[in-house]
């Protein structure tokens, strides 16, 4: 590959493709000189597209793919069926060292099962986490799993710390990175057995382990990273987004209502941007599968051009950061003291550190 | 017990008590003509600040309690030594048929315990759960448990729906509240075996249940009651708070950042402060330990007066419209036809609705 940061695009992905995602294209390649792209999707579609914006010239590479994944696809389908699918096609890229990151607004679960396949794991990371940052008071945490195993182990949960702790290097510069246990107190005491045991592993490793935080913590932004399972990571996620979407909703309403609240509203609207673009979905778009052997980054379904545009620079510094070498290299200094209670079963670098592969 | 209806107090839980308490009382007792108290606490403290507030004479007997309940003080620790605390003496109040319900801003663990143990259970209810409004867009969702169980299985989620659904009618003014399970997605297909379990049992029963609800749905108000376990509610609802605390300070410090903004504030608070109301915790502070023989209410533990007053006025309405006996009568017609993988270890009124008793 050459000096070209070329990120292979799903081109007919989400709901907005291929407009939004063309257009996303533009907005990032203006501010990065090096982003190059290979765009899959169909012919009869793309290329009329891509011509409305000369700007793009020279800066992408184009491939006919036949297929599409549909949103409420399964991913099992998904995978037997959609070999001719644009989204394969990126992925496929990404495999055969065309791109070095890939970038898709379509089916999660599509888009895991297949990047899982075709990529593969990381050596020692047994499962892959949806990994992306919460915007909040302190500038963002980064949260994970966010949906992509609903039912999960300490062990599970511990590679998922260290995970979180490269992205969160990378994508909220911190040096550091403090992680947390989502739990319902930060008392030991608290939780189930998953976060207990959690516990135990993180507080005999060598990661910087803050112990637990609770969901207030989530938006305090008291720890750099928060790990959780990915049931509860995708519901904190849609219920912070939700009640985000509410407020500004409430705000809009009153500065609306009356005839003085409309002058004042005039008045403020620049300044509440400015407040409320910092936790704007389209301004932090962007999550990554965690684990698996290639950058594959997931940009939100109903993503505008902005967002998606967001999502292209993400995957840009995660590839140019290399994150998944920082994960090996976190893994290559990782030590664990054996807890007392730990569980006999046991799985990846956390076997081998222990000694007991 | 006469046409009153008394409330006993803990008059000494809480981060703000006794101030906070005894000034809830008298905004509560100024709305409610009926609304009596029982106020336990210390005498050296409790009878000054009742003094304060003429407004309260005749409307309250007082009653000493030597001891505190401390805020980091272990259920169990409270539970063996907490039987001269202000807390105690609240519950056996209702124990003994002083008061039809206790209030308290207190340690929400120990006051669980301390329920269960004086009180005890409603008959075919298993585990007791804390049930509270979500102010959203509908007017309000019935979310429940918000984190007395941090384990939970099928069929005591599925009595948490019947008992949120009796909750519902009386907090919501819902005649037959729709019912929801959390997940991470609407399909049959998502979520672990619990979520799963419990839709077979919910689907298969007369009360009316609309399937699997996200996140989002939170704030939608798509449902009237949400149930999930009290470790994802609790998790949910301290992230919703935290987000709607942000979006408001975000939005204070705009309406400060210019003198521009500083004018348009002036001219928007109004307005603002009216929509940013609804989802006050002052006007909706305020939870039920559901499934306790006996009304007991959890108000917040930094409750001011007025969240206070609105702790009492729950308390008074769950009494008024007798919410055990409204749950009582929906075990007695509950219904649920034996779905065909059902779990062969049934609890309560579920086991005997099914002949298996």
């Amino acid at each position: 590959m050459s000096d070209k940061v070329i990120i292979s695009v799903d081109g007919m992905g989400g709901s907005n493709a291929p407009r939004a995602v063309v257009e996303g294209m533009a907005i990032a390649a203006a501010n990065c000189a090096d982003m190059h792209f290979l765009i899959c999707g169909h012919q009869n579609v793309l290329p009329a597209v891509l011509s409305e914006f000369p700007e793009l010239q020279g800066r992408y590479k184009f491939m006919h793919a036949d297929g599409v994944v549909l949103d409420n696809e399964s991913p099992v389908r998904a995978l037997r069926y959609g070999q001719d699918s644009s989204m394969r096609a990126a992925i496929d890229a990404v495999k055969n060292e065309q791109a070095i990151a890939c970038v898709s607004s379509g089916n999660t679960g599509a888009l895991m099962v297949m990047s899982k396949m075709v990529l593969g794991m990381l050596e020692d990371i047994s499962r892959p986490a949806i990994v992306g940052v919460m915007p909040n008071r302190a500038g963002g945490t980064v949260l994970l799993d966010m949906g992509a195993n609903t039912e999960c182990d300490e062990y599970n949960l511990f590679q998922f710390a260290l995970m979180g702790a490269s992205y969160a290097k990378i994508c909220l510069k911190r040096a550091n990175p403090r992680i947390g246990v989502l739990n319902v107190g930060v008392e030991e005491i608290k939780g189930t057995t998953l976060q207990k045991r959690t516990y135990e592993l993180l507080q005999n490793s060598n990661l910087n382990f803050k112990g637990y935080v609770e969901g207030f913590d989530l938006i305090e932004g008291t720890v750099d990273v928060i790990v959780t399972d990915g049931f509860t990571g995708n519901i904190v996620l849609k219920t912070a987004e939700g009640t985000a979407k509410l407020c500004v909703e409430y705000m809009k309403v009153a500065l609306k209502s009356t005839i003085l609240s409309r002058i004042g509203g005039f008045l403020v609207r620049k300044a509440i941007k400015k407040q409320f673009d910092k936790i704007d979905t389209r301004e932090v778009n962007g999550a990554m599968f965690a684990g698996i052997n290639g950058i594959v980054v997931k940009s939100h379904g109903s993503a505008e051009s902005k967002a998606f545009a967001s999502a292209l620079k993400l995957a840009y510094e995660l590839a140019k950061r290399r994150v998944n070498q920082d994960i090996a290299a976190e893994l290559a200094s990782l030590r664990v003291d054996s807890p007392a209670s730990l569980h006999p079963t046991l799985m990846g670098k956390i076997k081998k550190t222990l000694g007991m592969n």
